[in-house]
């Protein structure tokens, strides 16, 4: 069958199960549950405090078949992952779904434990590294999962995904699984995707290098949801948890590129008081930012707020008064973990209140202004953020369609052509993000506004910016790059997208012909 | 039948149900389920904030033999159940269970709704006033079902009270339903019993006269969990929500029985490095406070949390260094709600973490040290803290048999007799908590010692504290007041006493004979 966006997918998918199709953005709404949770209920005097992981993994009787999960606050410094499952797989457990929020060129230890099927499963919302390789290498025996931030939230809240054991990395805690992410030597900052883990799993493990006095302060995650803690020696390397410092693009072409989409923002009649803004930790997107602080002082504006995964870039913001409010799911870098740490307007969210299409209204929900990437985006204004063009997992939708099909403004900003090859296609590898939730493409060259935002076209039609429509865009980079070749796939499914909703916006398959190094597609 | 207390109990009680039998405080313990939840979705661009209660009524659809819910953070200023019942009564609805964490005299208007039959349940951890006189004379259909702190937070998640609509007054929120309770007129501190409410109600409205910009800050609950706002022009009176300041008691004999309590206390050998304690704001309780204040500076001792409702006095010694943080489900006066609000070592509890015995470990789980009040204690220790000797509704648990459950060192403080009235009967009343929950008995004639606590009469004995039998104060209380009469009931059942877990611990049994008044049994 096709769903909405013409992307044929089989009705049942072995591995995954029956597929729901992708009907639209917002299809898939109205009255939901979220499910319901087995407790260990505790009375005074039992402990949860436990030695090692392996007393951790005799309690909680793990077994083969299981679903367990970890958060990705550590990125690639992340220690955890790959200690649980050093000490897992020495037991001979075979079977396991990982359920990692992302995973990172540090998890690179999972490849064996696929190869060996003590890993035959996997979701995520965000694949890179050797791991991302061996999915599209067909090293996994079911199709990895790929879900979206908020996605992933509804999917455990909603029981689609069932958790056994949660295993969650805290920089600091207290023996009773009270904890947070601004102490200690991982010190990470808000917790965002680990709560749903933590509400939702049967069990859930706290494994933390800085065991501090009960109570811990701040608590991010509440000792009502923990059964076990472990004291280990390290959870991560802090230089691959966060950078010193998130810097903006000094590229010439990006900074050009910026500049037009603040002044997209600008003509859309959105820089105005209470304006809200999230933009990504890359240089184009931080540019975005510094553009629209211009704008901003220049007409006087306070914003109400800025979202997602924090750089100290916003925190300037906040503390200049351009936004009375940070809602932080993730910290990029240390200014932001430390004024996550010690600002009170600089505040949490979980994954859920981050992107959770069957909450109650997510922060997404009141974004004026998203600045997104696009790995590809086809004339339809759908974008592939999962593979790159030549089909090889190298990403996925992170807070990607979350945040586009809440934002009233959705703007992606990209270079007309990378790699001498043209971003825009006729049709994309992947769908990560349907068109319908991107409004503008922002170039060097030109600026492409999605024909359903006919408001938007009236406004900018009276500016000097450069609007071209989308297959004038591609004719202009096929000019440079030549038209693409078209990548063949076999029928064999890698991995399932999910739109955030829980339906199937598009499938991995398997690119046809072996391939030395899937990384660069040489 | 009888629980294991030996109170007789019918097997299925009519307006309440069947029966499950109090079988001990930790008996119902072990795996246990929070239940699921309806979520009404939102897509981006609808809105929550209504006009009016009316408004409100009309699109929750308001029905017949719903159950509604409210929290009591305002305590005896609250105007919000009065207004929304109002509203409710003039659409001529019927047969609605009120579920309001507690009850004072200015609920008093629901009196009339009870005659009315507009109300014809109530399920609350505290009744005081005239809805409390007036459930004893019969004026409520079903019998009333009184909870407490943390019983009522599992009966939520548990799903045995459901609630059909949750109105959440709010002295601070946005339009988009974060709310707190730091800011605006009605300013009450933490939020602490709303929370379950909120997560759990097939429906929630926040109704607040302080709408902030979005967001608010900071969330205590969040807009993930609310449908609908409605601004009205003032949700209380700051007099009938908190005191200025709460003062210790200055009748001395007060004074002795806290004296002894902190000897108690101290002999026990609990005044130690990382001690915890919890009070309540009596003037007794505060006076044990102040005297274990003084002992922890000549200790050199630094607990680590106090909790509970938190006066000015726990702040003091937060600020003092004497504990290391505090635990706050509720403001008792303006100098805790400034400490919530400026001091992040002041922390937030719900009252789940607070004493739901089906978590995976609530605070009261982690105290050392709780001080109690009582009514009425029997030989047996169990205390009734519900009603009046003569057996006329006058309170509830609200946390009490949760944190005696939870605490190491339970300790009752009263006087041996109140209004020439014995406190200690062979048989208390009501069975609010039960014996086995309580260690201690200190009066100013004597100390009683629970003989389960073999451990603690030894340390006792090497003490000069004037150690005594339950059975030798009652005699001594009775040589001045007589042996009191028998209070005879019929068999009708006002109100149904759970404990914590669910179980039925007691019943409040019609009394015997018209008073003309209730209130002081004249």
């Amino acid at each position: 069958m096709k769903n909405s966006l013409g992307r044929e997918i089989p009705e049942y998918i072995e591995g995954y199960g029956p597929v729901t199709p992708f009907a639209g953005a917002f299809k898939n709404s109205g009255l939901r549950t979220r499910t319901s949770v087995k407790v260990s209920s505790l009375i005074p005097n039992q402990q949860k405090l436990l030695s090692s992981i392996d007393e951790a993994l005799e309690k909680l009787n793990i077994s083969d078949g299981m679903t367990i999960s970890f958060h990705h606050h550590l990125r690639n410094g992340d220690f955890v992952l790959n200690k649980v499952m050093e000490r897992i797989a020495a037991r001979g457990i075979k079977d396991l779904t990982v359920a990692a929020s992302s995973i990172f060129p540090i998890h690179a230890p999972l490849v064996g434990y696929m190869e060996k099927g003590v890993v035959t499963g996997l979701v995520s919302n965000y694949l890179s590294g050797p791991v991302a390789e061996a999915v599209s290498q067909g090293k996994l025996k079911k199709p990895a999962l790929m879900q979206t931030h908020g996605g992933r939230a509804r999917a455990i809240e909603s029981g689609d995904l069932h958790i056994d054991i949660a295993f969650l990395a805290a920089p600091a805690a207290d023996a009773y699984g009270n904890m947070n992410g601004v102490k200690g030597e991982a010190a990470c900052g808000s917790l965002g995707y680990a709560v749903a883990d933590a509400e939702y799993a049967d069990k859930t493990v706290v494994i933390t290098d800085h065991l501090v006095p009960y109570p811990a302060y701040p608590i991010e995650i509440s000792q009502i949801y923990t059964d076990y803690v472990v004291e280990t020696d390290s959870i991560g390397d802090p230089k691959g948890i966060v950078s010193g410092t998130t810097k903006i693009t000094k590229d010439p072409v990006a900074l050009i590129i910026a500049k037009r989409a603040a002044e997209v923002i600008k003509a859309a009649g959105l820089v105005r008081e209470g304006m809200s803004f999230q933009t990504g930790a890359g240089g184009t997107s931080l540019a975005v930012a510094a553009e629209l602080k211009k704008i901003m002082r220049q007409e006087g504006v306070k914003g109400s707020f800025a979202s997602g995964g924090i750089t100290g870039y916003l925190v300037e913001m906040l503390e200049e008064g351009l936004f009375s409010s940070l809602f932080d799911v993730q910290c990029f870098d240390l200014k932001a973990i430390e004024s996550y740490r010690d600002n009170p307007t600089h505040q949490f969210m979980s994954a859920s209140m981050y992107g959770n299409p069957h909450t109650k209204g997510a922060v997404v929900n009141n974004l004026d202004i998203m600045i997104l990437g696009a790995t590809e985006i086809d004339t339809d204004f759908n974008v592939n953020v999962t593979t790159s063009s030549n089909g090889v997992i190298m990403g996925g939708s992170g807070g990607h369609s979350d945040t586009a099909a809440g934002a009233k403004l959705s703007i992606v900003v990209t270079n007309l052509m990378k790699a001498r090859l043209p971003i825009i296609k006729d049709k994309v590898m992947t769908v990560t993000t349907p068109g319908e939730s991107i409004d503008v493409v922002v170039t060097e060259r030109g600026i492409a506004v999605n024909p359903r935002r006919i408001d938007l076209l009236e406004k900018l039609k009276n500016t000097r910016l450069p609007l071209m429509t989308m297959k004038a865009l591609k004719d202009l980079a096929e000019k440079t790059t030549g038209v693409p070749k078209i990548i063949e796939t076999d029928d064999e499914i890698m991995a399932v997208v999910e739109y955030r909703d829980g339906s199937v916006i598009d499938v991995v398959r398997k690119v046809q012909g072996e391939r030395s190094c899937v990384r660069c597609s040489c």
